[in-house]
């Protein structure tokens, strides 16, 4: 079989992580990296030739990439607000695309994914990685076997302390930064509603009608700014636009409901407090538990030890077939095999030719609730119509 | 000192388990005993009698008790439907009121207690006992010593499966299966809300501007009557009006957001899921921990087992006055002692003359949350205004 030649676009932190790991995986090469800082696509390019013996294409513009055909496929690593344009050359181009995640700037950018997609026909997948993780397995399995009956509530959130990465965000070339002090949105919503979609069936017969969205206000960067004396001075007094926590919720046409949080610049543990509710049983990640009708009783819903970190019981007789599959192959790569799962995946259907498993349609919908979130925070939490993206892929049916 | 001569109407589950409560009371004789059913009536007034020797007024109208000036006090344990009028007659009659805690059923409600309150003076308390919980008052504690920077969210939620309270509602003469095949809102705001309000302020300084508010579907109920055969059949079809989960987004004055959850009718351990985040640490009762930027590093923000469950050890150093006597005293009463400190502290402020801890105000407030949030879901999750309720006890200042 042919191998794959792969073209990495971005090579920052994760760019740079990723390559790593495409260099561990069979049937692919490393044909060209990217990036605009020359000495990040310099110390790629030595990774990759050491590894693969042969030098992959350098450039500092993508459109190199293109014009030099160096690549089948690539994978498209930079800052949030390239994603659509890059994604969309890629496919007008006929190089597939694998596009990792971030929330868009536009409804429109949203469709014009759809419309290039629909246009080229070129193979596109979203790298949502948290819809390989195992517990977010475990459960999309538990929920296909019926075991919680009919689910009317999820949740989930990022919540992770990024105080750190945004203000040093121009020490590290980080795009973040930026964004936090231009938008007020939830800014990065796809590993907290990608495995809720999965497990929501949306855009295969279920789809969101709308959302509000409420941000606070913008405290802890500052607050964070005046107690480190490395952080820039002039980020203690900058207006972030960024509310330190960002509340959504959306109704689905099944009448099942979604929350979402965002939380990233208050100290807390890291967690996406993904939480699944149904009818007969419900999972939570805060505390990894797993409670169904059948395995309590009324006397012990007082007792929250009682069931508190169970979940792994249940992965001994619910285990998702993937995840059994590749716990025995041996996990491999990082965020717990998530990475590898999700990036294994696309090029197993790019190669098999078969549908991509979360294609443009998903991406859409995932990445529009940033710039919903946005308009309906502007517009005091007012109730937004989220569009119906599927209708292409339905259409195909 | 004299006794205070009390009297409890309302003699359900929960009333009968406070008369028991206030029969253990120093300085409080209970008068009267008052409950639509005459059997209820007859047993609280055996059980007064026994403890204190003489036999209590027993009714089956409030108006009779109130007629009899058979007490100094009186507290509305009664169905929801009937809190505001008994309350309001209460007032007016000069009786002091401690009204147990529930939704109200229209904005306008609210303002009536208020009014009633400006216009006789009679000291009015709204027993709302998770204000006085110790994990709470932990928090409490700690935000007024500063350990968690500036408060910018809160959320909480009442989160108890009472499938089957509601759905032997009849057989148990309940006031909640009513409820809940008629109206569809957060109908019991106020154990989430009343311990976020002590923390954020709210009437002190800072108060909510708006909230929306989002219902799943109501499945839960149906599904538990179908797979249980003693429950009534009619039960397994009939229309429940109210969502399995709502949850609620508020906005503060000062910025601050606050999420409420309400869900009842799923399957699921107990929780009020009370979290409160500054810019310098938080609490989270799910999990039980404090989290602070001076105890933890980033390293640490992956291995949520690390933190989980510490909150013991904060109590040591910042345990609550209140708790620090309490505990000293002897811990009494239910509800791991709530119950005992928030009826204590409404008959000592009566016998000192001072102002209620959690007034009419801050009644009004809580209660509201119920029909604004019906207000919402109705109109999509419209926007709706919080009407200031603060105005009367500010103007006195």
């Amino acid at each position: 079989m042919e191998k794959i030649r792969v073209g990495v676009i971005g090579l920052g932190a994760r760019g740079d992580y990723l390559v790593d790991l495409l260099l561990t995986m069979d049937d692919i090469l490393v044909t060209a990296v990217c990036d605009v800082y020359q000495d990040r696509v310099d110390r790629n390019a030595e990774k990759v030739e050491k590894a693969q013996g042969q030098k992959p294409l350098g450039a500092t513009d993508y459109r190199e990439l293109i014009a030099a055909k160096a690549c089948d496929a690539a994978v498209v690593v930079t800052g949030w607000e390239k994603h659509v344009e890059i994604g969309i050359a890629l496919m007008e181009a006929g190089i597939a695309v694998g596009m990792e995640v971030g929330g868009a700037y536009s409804v429109a950018d949203c469709w014009s994914l759809i419309e290039a997609y629909e246009r080229t026909g070129t193979p596109f997948m979203f790298l949502e990685n948290c819809n390989y993780g195992r517990y977010e397995l475990l459960v999309l399995n538990m929920v296909e076997m019926g075991l919680f009956g009919d689910v009317v509530h999820c949740s989930g959130g990022y919540m992770h302390d990024l105080r750190t990465e945004v203000l040093y965000g121009r020490e590290n070339r980080h795009y973040r930064l930026k964004n936090y002090l231009e938008r007020n949105c939830h800014n990065y919503p796809t590993h907290d509603l990608g495995p809720i979609a999965q497990v929501m069936k949306l855009g295969r017969g279920n789809r969101i009608l709308y959302l509000t969205s409420m941000a606070s206000s913008a405290k802890g960067l500052n607050d964070f700014a005046v107690l480190h004396e490395n952080v820039d001075p002039a980020l203690r007094t900058a207006h972030f636009a960024q509310g330190d926590v960002v509340v959504t919720s959306m109704m689905c046409e099944n009448g099942s409901t979604i929350t979402l949080k965002l939380d990233t610049t208050l100290p807390r543990p890291y967690s996406r407090g993904f939480t699944v509710e149904g009818t007969r049983g419900m999972y939570q990640e805060d505390g990894n538990f797993v409670y169904l009708d059948t395995d309590f009783t009324e006397a012990d819903h007082f007792d929250w030890k009682k069931n508190w970190d169970n979940a792994d019981k249940y992965l001994e007789k619910y285990e998702h077939p993937v995840w059994k599959k590749f716990l025995n192959d041996g996990v491999r790569g990082g965020h717990g095999g998530m990475d590898y799962l999700v990036y294994d995946d696309f090029f197993m259907a790019l190669r098999e030719g078969r549908p991509m498993p979360i294609d443009v349609y998903d991406a859409a919908l995932l990445m529009s609730i940033t710039p919903l979130s946005a308009e309906s925070i502007k517009g005091n939490s007012r109730t937004v119509e989220v569009p119906d993206f599927f209708a292409g892929r339905n259409q195909k049916k």
